[in-house]
């Protein structure tokens, strides 16, 4: 008899594309072959609003969804390939903010490289915003394209951590919290 | 009979230079024509550590300064003009998690550009690091050097804010969050 204990646990991982005025977030059940999409999506913040205020209701919409759902990992891209100083500096803010966030309650945090994370899910790490949307589509058995590209890209490193974590969503060997 | 209530009132600036490793702090009394330095110092964290483990630590310094000194204003220099991309989004990680404590707490945050902070206290928007120090010394009447630096221009933001709030450390114009 199979275990049932096991069989019904549910182990989330929380994926984030990091931004100010649109972070993609995603949230998948780490089924072994067949992950699930359980929640996806873009937290907003208005650009006309002052920036304290939009990160202080950022930091309020990622504690409703580790509140909501709870998951054993935080799957995020590392920042490191910005160009523009000004969108690496918001996206520093935002992701400072789930990072903290994710260690303040001792969550794992798993980082990847752009590279890993379009290798993964389109098998090719130059693969554009459109390849990673259909990738992420079929991977997730979604009946539409997810949209906008920030959710696929939050899908898509959270898939990736599932590729490189598939017996399970827990700590990442090396960047435990 | 002056107003008792209103004598005893004491407004406190927070000053903040943010930073991972290394983030400097400083807490005024907005006393007109005399500011106090009531706190003043640096926040550290290990670099050997995991960033995430090191944003949740800096985050708890900044509630506890915040729950300590209960201050009305956070004085910060705006980030823009950081040359290093790894730099830039280490500090705007760090100012992520300050700016949306102060804001969720309903604290009033007052920016100010590095020209700015240099020329309110040093009279010259090039002054070197070992000038502000000085003119720091001076203006707070401490008996020695403020080191390092990184609290020296903590304290140099809030004198800013202070000469150019000079009667209030309450909300800055425009800025309000």
């Amino acid at each position: 008899m199979a275990d049932r204990s096991a069989s019904v646990v549910q182990v989330f991982v929380l994926g984030i594309d990091p931004g100010l005025s649109r972070c993609g977030y995603s949230v998948l059940d780490s089924r072994p072959r067949k992950p699930r999409a359980v929640a996806m999506g873009v937290l907003r913040t208005d650009p006309a609003h002052p920036v304290p205020k939009r990160l202080a209701e950022l930091q309020a919409e990622f504690r409703g969804l580790f509140d909501e759902f709870e998951p054993s990992v935080l799957a995020i891209e590392r920042l490191f390939v910005q160009h523009n100083l000004r969108t690496a500096i918001s996206v520093g803010q935002a992701s400072g903010l789930v990072l903290a966030e994710a260690a303040s309650r001792g969550i794992s945090v798993a980082e990847y490289s752009p590279n890993q994370v379009k290798g993964a899910v389109a098998g090719d790490g130059r693969a554009d915003k459109r390849a990673i949307q259909e990738m992420v589509q079929t991977m997730l058995g979604l009946s539409e394209l997810p949209k906008p590209a920030d959710a696929a890209d939050a899908a898509a490193v959270a898939l990736c951590h599932l590729s490189h974590e598939p017996l399970s969503a827990g700590a990442r060997r090396g960047a435990a919290v």
